[in-house]
């Protein structure tokens, strides 16, 4: 529907390379002087997207918040022989530690909750199961997990994040709800009237890690937000209309880490 | 990748059609007492998706903020007799208007921006053409324009939402600029650092309507920034990580009415 004209098309083009598509992942940063070779899915895109040439400089990063800047020394049959300059840290994550744990909505609702949710600054998303699931989790799940672990690694090198998101296993709501450590506050969502976000929000320590339980389209049962209050999570009201997961899960994450 | 089971897919429909999918738009509500026909994609959506019976009642409403029950008198030809039971107004609607001004993103990032405003409650969505601006808006214009009412249509009904989310013609940045009102506090949302969002919201009155600006993946130009500066728009800091345009746009809407 909406074109790409090629003039303008060549423009995003040196935008994207200048700030996003320059950055690598590496499953563990060398140190500064060393040089190491890069092989696989990243090198292809260096060498063959990005088009890197000797002699310019790379960012790395992998994951743990760790960023360095390298030199590309050559490359060649898909590998690229690096030289890494100098190592840092990225200070670029949110100042609360955030966990949305999330009824599964279905496959491409999903893919966008992952990119959203690493975007905002997320933590740590937990996928879950619950009484009212229209998903079946156990539909090749290993596919899902490499699958959603990629579009958040995607979303980390456009966004400038040095941290992985975390995405644990599809867990069950009852197991997910005693994943809640003391002193992070817990709340669940819910659509019938009562204290907002923002009130929610206002009690809590600058800081203050937060773990956030989203339900269902059909919504928890009552027996689950029983479950929460007896944990001791606040049931907060999302407002007036009714939010998919997907919606609810990026509301959430936008105004505990941006609001 | 995820598979829905036919047994939990049953349980889905129930759920859905209890809330949202007895509810059906009509142009112009009829007033209480009257009998009218309901046709085209409406009819077809009411008898042969949702396979309402005669005698049963389901929910109307105009986008304009009224709704009604009305129970089904018939179904033939694809044509729906009903007659109006009751007319009223839902108060469902965030407590302040939020116009959302962002640069036009591409197609499936578009349709997922104007689905998730109108779940957010946004009151109007201008996509906006701006110096740095990819996407070639006069592609097919009218096309989208439609595209975008029918999701923003059905995200009401799926919502609970009774006024429609207003979508204005693509207009240029400046243009864009120039409709704010005096009262209405405008923003301008940048990858520098500076005040947040936080901030910006504390300052607004309770109620008071805002203008929000998003540019591109490539952010606005200096010139622009200097306009919005001029005409009298906060410059407000998104964080550290770069967002994509309907991400900032999502999160701004999750901000400044649920937070």
């Amino acid at each position: 529907m909406v074109t790409i004209s090629p003039a303008r098309d060549n423009q995003r083009e040196e935008f994207a390379i200048a700030r996003a598509l320059r950055r690598f992942f590496v499953d563990q940063l060398p140190p500064a002087g060393a040089e190491f070779t890069l092989r696989g899915e990243e090198a292809h895109h260096l060498l063959n997207v990005v088009r890197v040439r000797a002699g310019e400089e790379v960012s790395l990063f992998d994951g743990s918040g760790a960023v360095a800047c390298a030199r590309l020394l050559r490359g060649r049959r898909g590998e690229a022989a690096l030289q890494v300059l100098s190592v840092g840290t990225a200070d670029v994550e949110a100042a609360r530690k955030l966990t949305i744990a999330c009824a599964l909505p279905r496959s491409a609702r999903m893919d966008f909750l992952v990119e959203k949710c690493c975007e905002l600054g997320v933590c740590r998303l937990v996928p879950m199961v619950t009484r009212r699931s229209v998903v079946d989790p156990l539909a090749r799940q290993e596919n899902h997990f490499l699958r959603w672990r990629r579009i958040a690694l995607e979303a980390s090198k456009q966004c400038g994040r040095a941290r992985l998101m975390e995405i644990t296993a599809v867990l069950p709501f009852e197991s997910a709800l005693v994943t809640r450590e003391a002193e992070c506050a817990g709340m669940i969502a819910t659509p019938a009237p009562g204290p907002g976000l923002a009130e929610f929000a206002a009690k809590l320590h600058p800081g203050q890690s937060v773990i956030a339980f989203v339900g269902p389209e059909g919504g928890f049962a009552p027996e689950e937000v029983d479950s929460a209050a007896r944990s001791g999570c606040a049931a907060i009201s999302m407002g007036p209309r009714i939010l998919r997961v997907e919606t609810a899960a990026v509301a959430l994450a936008a105004c505990l880490l941006l609001g």
